[in-house]
């Protein structure tokens, strides 16, 4: 078989050039082609080189520039330099640029689908999600969802399990929840709705003054790397786990369909393992940091690290089933998405009860 | 940035080709160079195409070949069928091929710090082994433990969390393990030993007769996926969990370290970042996989499902810890690996204990 890709290949590169020159170097086979050069901007939901996830579309950029050996260049924006932050997708889909980097659930409004592709109350972790998406189909739905827009979807990072949140106040039982005003977005907001309190929409950068001035009483952000880099532990004394509403939150790119399929073969392999290789990077920065993070502010900033009470979290997980059933209701495409999901969900819990869950239980 | 890079992209490309050809296609920015083809050869220690590992192997060369566009063709041969299986890493080392595809715990004869490089007794997970290694500090380790033998190790698949075995009496107590004789390979073996068991060498193509034959009580192997392809619940009733000797092993590849620095840099980019991919992949596969097998297994076959008993565990693990400390205690290289493994592991476990445990508790 190899030598029949090779084969192919080598007619392939023969008839894009039209060359005749010959091997430059002794005794080594070579191929010479000309080779098209592509310019590419990505905008992105994120500050400019933002840890983590800024990190993690600056990274994936130049995994493909030295891949592609300079053949594929992309300039990495931040939100609100070339575009808003929220008008990334538009951009894309557009075709005003060809990629960019975000996470699915900003797009509901687009497409209620889109949120199973980043993260849904009581969803996924990040190893079940990547199976979910690399083997269990997850990937074709997702790429239906977002064709529409002549978007290709690529999964590009992982936060890992997030944290519940910086809160004001202790979180005892349900009754907690009536009447607080937290930042918490999308689905994990309905959520809270169902439970008495107030979800506030915040942008990122106003979270710090507002639960300083008590416009809010909690806000969720990403886990203790990224929290701390916000520096909620000054205003917030209560830090809770775990994130019930992220449990495994997607990063996205995604490349305009007709600039993805205009990519020789290779150029659209490349950026496609470069998503892969970047979903890995993300993941293992934020598991090695995190813990380093959480336990400086433990001990220098006095925080106090609580666990939502068991009856608060199974009345919780009762008010996410009934919120998801109603986001999908009534659209069949959603329900779609969210019954594959659901079901590998199911299986994967399954296995993850006999794997992953006795193995952290061999260190209690 | 971008720029200047191009610039010295472009300024490279010249050189190496001294080509004065121009671009062939209108409006189009095009490079002309001439490009050398490297044909390597892959040696595994799996069998052709095995499920999951062999299969990884071969996803590998797949994605390099087509990353690479034809410029990097790797030919990928089973154990035996260039080089008998365990002498794969010689092999590479020696330069007689470029690449090799196993699990570095099968070179513990070369350096005892191999094996925490693939996996120890009570040692990581799928997703903490990924946090040391890429974000942790653990690749410089692997790099400088293999640079002796003229290889580059880079990991390349992750079994996830194995299953403890198959055994045909009940594990109750300690003193199950008296007189059992099982196969289980390197530091496991060692802490089988310790319990008074007999840890009995066997290769993969013997287990399920040896163990039909009763020359061995019981068997490790993989998990649910590759267990039920070898068969093991047509002669064995009890399958145990979880898999306390091998919570996360790594697949690695390893690459002849001259060759590797013969490449041009986006090849190399191409090789690593592939691996990257590739390690994703196999745990993909193996998580979407393994549940559908147990099932099979449980439903169609008879299998019973049995749980390490607690004080079990916590012997295993006090041996393990002796074990490991054993293992390193005349080797200051081996002490320097497990000496940051360790670290490692401790405070990703303190971080798991508020995110990935009670996530799965969750669902409890």
């Amino acid at each position: 078989m190899e030598n029949n890709t090779r084969r192919d290949f080598l007619k392939k590169a023969t008839a894009a050039t039209a060359v005749a020159a010959t091997a430059t170097t002794i005794g080594a086979p070579a191929i010479v082609r000309a080779e098209k050069t592509y310019n590419w901007k990505m905008v992105t939901t994120w500050p400019p080189h933002f840890p983590l996830l800024g990190e993690g579309a600056d990274k994936l950029a130049e995994m493909i520039r030295t891949m592609s050996g300079g053949r594929l260049n992309i300039q990495v924006y931040g939100g609100g330099e070339l575009v808003p932050a929220l008008q990334a997708f538009d951009a894309v889909s557009q075709g005003m640029v060809e990629m960019g980097h975000g996470a699915a659930y900003y797009w509901a409004g687009k497409s209620p689908a889109a949120q199973f592709f980043a993260a849904v109350p009581f969803g996924m972790n990040a190893q079940a999600m990547n199976a979910w998406l690399y083997a269990g189909g997850g990937m074709k739905l997702w790429e239906d969802v977002y064709s529409k827009f002549n978007l290709k979807p690529l999964p590009a990072g992982n936060t890992g399990v997030q944290m519940g949140g910086w809160f004001n106040r202790e979180i005892k039982s349900m009754d907690d929840f009536k009447g607080l005003k937290m930042r918490i977005p999308g689905l994990g907001g309905k959520v809270l709705s169902k439970a008495g309190g107030t979800a506030v929409l915040s942008a990122g950068g106003e979270l710090y003054t507002n639960l300083e001035r008590g416009v809010i009483d909690a806000t969720e952000w990403v886990g203790p790397y990224n929290d701390y880099m916000m520096g909620f532990y000054k205003v917030a004394k209560y830090y809770y786990y775990p994130g019930w509403h992220e449990a495994g939150s997607v990063l996205e790119s995604f490349v305009n369909k007709s600039a993805y399929e205009a990519l020789p073969e290779d150029l659209q392999a490349i950026v496609t393992n470069a998503t892969i290789a970047s979903n890995m990077w993300v993941l293992c920065e934020s598991e090695a940091k995190n813990n380093i993070y959480l336990d400086k502010m433990l001990k220098e900033e006095g925080v106090i690290l609580k666990k939502f009470p068991a009856d608060v979290i199974s009345q919780l997980r009762k008010y996410s089933v009934e919120v998801l059933e109603e986001a999908v209701a009534n659209d069949p495409e959603s329900q779609k998405v969210y019954d594959s999901f659901k079901a590998f969900q199911k299986q994967q819990l399954a296995w993850s009860k006999i794997s992953e869950q006795p193995y952290y239980e061999l260190f209690d």
